[in-house]
Order: structure tokens, then sequence, then C-alpha cells
């Protein structure tokens, strides 16, 4: 039987940092199986000493991986053992950056999450924004917004419109095109006046499929023709118009997300 | 004057990894200015060359430092010249990992957020859960929730919850203490049956009184007594109900949410 590694991602804060690091490099081993647990704000040695008995508890048939983005020597110390593989995702960098930078690292954890009110401010008034434009509602508002997705019904223009909300800060409606839309290839005056930021989300019509047959099955909405009818339909409109199309059908979120802003020139209202 | 230095991030696919890690690392050096600019989706050696070429003709002033997450050595290679600080973020630990695992790495862009279709429909469903149940609406659901975050109006729920459900895939419901819940320290029965997974946000009396200032000028709701009163009433109920506080003042929206997830002792429904 296939061996699981265990791996595990400490942090003297959230360990996002870590687990999103292992996790891509992890991905690169498709052939082994690994089951990932966090440790997040390990500040004491109390609390490194708790993480490394759990970590040792649970390995007993194989050598753990430990990634670190801990800053403080002494709490790393304690799992860089030889029981444990243990990486340390930060030290050789800061080394470098000291080298380059001329100047001291603080060691300090979790600055680059510190609380920043205007960042906080721009974040939540995106969330707030995006939230309150979701689904074609409140058009009036559209000359305020940093981004405008377009796309048929269920095609996932909501949770790339949170996403952009709530990880770049740009406040994002989105709008549903229905059938009058399509047939006419018209568009509201309100997309249409501020079309350099406006994207529309398309995705294969078997993905529409699945997803309006979860919603509504059997309903000729859902039906395979008329989610590649309407996808047709949507291409043309965005053509006639000059809307960007971006497929997010074997995309994640995150790709979907950073291709749109990509693709329309656009920069994150926020980077952290 | 104090200089500036360009600093780039380069990959295969999104740059969220590169830009967050370097981020984390250039925020220990805080005595610095640092300008980041993102360059995702590298593919091909034109995107390289045309990248290095935006990167060089911004850093006459000073030497830029890049970050890469792109796995391609013929790609890297292009950036790593003496006119640029080269940091390849993952090389090192994939050699590491390809000895201690005894085996190869792919090294092909994008294999963490390749698409998941459980992971895909987790997100979308906790996005649309915690949009549905903002704010203390549809609290007929909150057995449903995996967790359920309550506090004093303008506390900062709401991007905690869509936090949660974006990242971590976790249904959020919030519920706000309405007057009636503080004075007469009740709470409703949805949220009382699902204790083991409810937990309350507070902030400082400060915070709030802004907030509430923002959006309702010199009214009695933002007054900064309100505001102290209403967070020691929340307090004590939720010390009644047995219900842990998290204070989000001085906090990132990730940190609040991990430190959530930390103390409810839950494991977020996807990590990825």
């Amino acid at each position: 039987m296939e061996k699981t590694i265990n791996v595990y991602y400490i942090s003297g804060n959230t360990g996002i940092l870590a687990r999103n690091l292992g996790k891509a490099l992890l991905a690169q081993f498709p052939g082994i199986t690994f089951h990932g647990e966090s440790f997040p704000f390990i500040r004491t040695e109390e609390d490194a000493r708790a993480a490394r008995r759990r970590i040792l508890t649970q390995s007993l048939d194989s050598r753990p991986i430990v990634f670190s983005t801990v800053f403080v020597r002494k709490l790393n110390d304690i799992f860089n053992t030889p029981e444990i593989h243990f990486l340390n995702v930060c030290e050789g960098f800061l080394l470098r950056l000291e080298y380059l930078l001329e100047a001291r690292a603080l060691r300090l954890p979790g600055s680059s999450r510190q609380h920043d009110d205007m960042i906080m401010a721009k974040r939540v008034n995106a969330i707030q924004f995006s939230i309150a434009h979701d689904d074609g509602t409140n058009l009036k508002d559209y000359d305020e917004a940093d981004l405008i997705l377009i796309g048929v019904s269920r095609s996932g223009k909501t949770p790339v419109s949170i996403y952009l909300a709530t990880q770049m800060g740009m406040k994002t409606a989105n709008y549903p095109l229905v059938e009058e839309d399509l047939q006419r290839r018209r568009l509201p005056p309100e997309v249409i006046r501020n079309r350099g930021r406006v994207a529309a989300i398309s995705t294969s019509a078997r993905m529409l499929h699945v997803f309006r047959e979860n919603r509504y099955k059997g309903s000729r909405y859902a039906r395979l023709a008329t989610c590649a009818e309407e996808l047709e339909q949507a291409r043309e409109l965005c053509q006639l118009h000059k809307i960007p199309v971006i497929i997010s059908s074997g995309r994640s979120i995150e790709e979907t997300a950073t291709q749109i802003v990509h693709e329309l020139g656009l920069k994150a209202a926020i980077t952290f």
C-alpha cells in the first residue's frame, strides 16, 4: 500500500504562507500522497514543544516534513532535529536579503500582515460593494466599480467577484446576461459606458450544464443544448462589444481572477 | 532622499505565492521602501524577455530584486543575470524534496492551483452560503453552517465570514447582536444550539466608533460611549454562553479568521 507522508506547516502567525509554499512544492510530486496540517501562532517554546509532540506522535511510520515560516531561531531549533525533515522557508532568503540590502532583518512574526488601516478599509469596502452588486443588482453604481464581470447564469461570476474584492481590494460588480441581452445582443448602458473595466467569464457547455442541473434538474434552462447556445450567444455579444472573454473551466478562482486583471491591464487595488 | 528598491514577482501561474513570500520577507526590513510589481503567466521565452525588458527599463537607478516561482530553468536563466538580484523561490526546496522523497519533481507551473472540482464546489457553495447568510439573514439554515460569527454592528463580521468561505471553504453565517440581545443577554436558539461552532468578534471601542461614524455621523449609535457599552454587554453575553471572543482590532482579516478556526478547534474545509 502506498505510504502517506505527513507534512506540517508551522508559523509564528497564520501559517498561510508556509502552507501555500508547501502545497505548491508538493504538488510537483503527484505520485506521492501527503497529509497536511497547520500549526499557526507558534510564539513560545511551550507552543513549539506541544506542536512537536503532536507531530511526532502522528508520524511513527515515516519521517514527517515540516515547513517553517517561524523567524525565531530557538523556536525553529525545537523542530530541526533528526526525526524531522525540517525546511526553513525564510531563513535562507533573509540572509541573502540582509546581504544585498545591507540591512538587518527584524525577524518578527506576522509583519507582512500587520494591520494597515488603509488596506483594511479598501478590502472591507470592496467586499461590501461586491455583495451589494452581486447578480445584476444596483446597476446605478457601476461607475464606481473597479471591475464589472458579465456572463450567463451560473458561469461562476460570484466567486471570482468575491475573490477580487477580498484578495485584491477591487470593488467588483457582476451582471448576468439574461435571455433578452443574449437575443438582442445588447448590454445595459451602465456596462457599456464602463467597457474598459468589463470582462466576461465563460466556461464549457458541459460544466455549465452540470452547475445548472444541480439547481434546476431537468429544466430547459439546464439542458446541454441551451447551455451551448447561450455560451455561443454570449461569445458573439462580447466580440461585438470588444469585451475580453476569460474561460474559467479547468481553472481555479485565483487563476481566473488573476487572468482577468492581467487581460484588462488593471492593477490590484491592494497587494499585501 | 530615500531610495526605493524595485521588486518583481515572476511566475508561470498567478504569482500569488511569489508575492506573498516576497512581501513577508521584505516586511522584515521596515527601514527600506520597496515598489512591487507582478508578472504572472510567464510561460514562454518571449514572455520572459518582455518582462525582463520592462524590469530593466524601470530600474535604471538601482539593481532590482526578482522573486521567481517559475519552474522552467531556461525561463529563470533569462532573469538570472548580473543586473538583477535573482531569488529563485522554489528550486532549492525542490532539490531538497527530490532528495528526501526519492522522486523527481514535475516542474510544471500552477499544479498547486490546478482545477479540482471538489474543492471548487466547496468554495463556491461556501461563498454562496455566506452571502445568503450575511448580517443575520436566514437563521433557519444555521444548522448547516460550518461556523457562525456573532458581534455588535460594524465589528467586522462580514469580511471575516467572506474570507473564511473563499479561502477555507467554510460556510460561514454572521449574526449581529442587536440591542434586544445585548440587554436581555439572549441569543437566538439557532445560535445557541450550534454553540460549538460559534465565535464572537470584538474590537476596540475606538475602532468601532470610527467605523460607525463613517456610516451614521453624529448618531447615538456611533457615539464612543455607546460603542464601549455595547462591546462590554457583548463580552458579558459571550461569557455567559461560553462563546470564545476574538479581538479583530490591530489584526488583518487573515489573522482574525485563522485565530477563530484555531480557537474553536475546527479545520478548514479545504486547504489548497
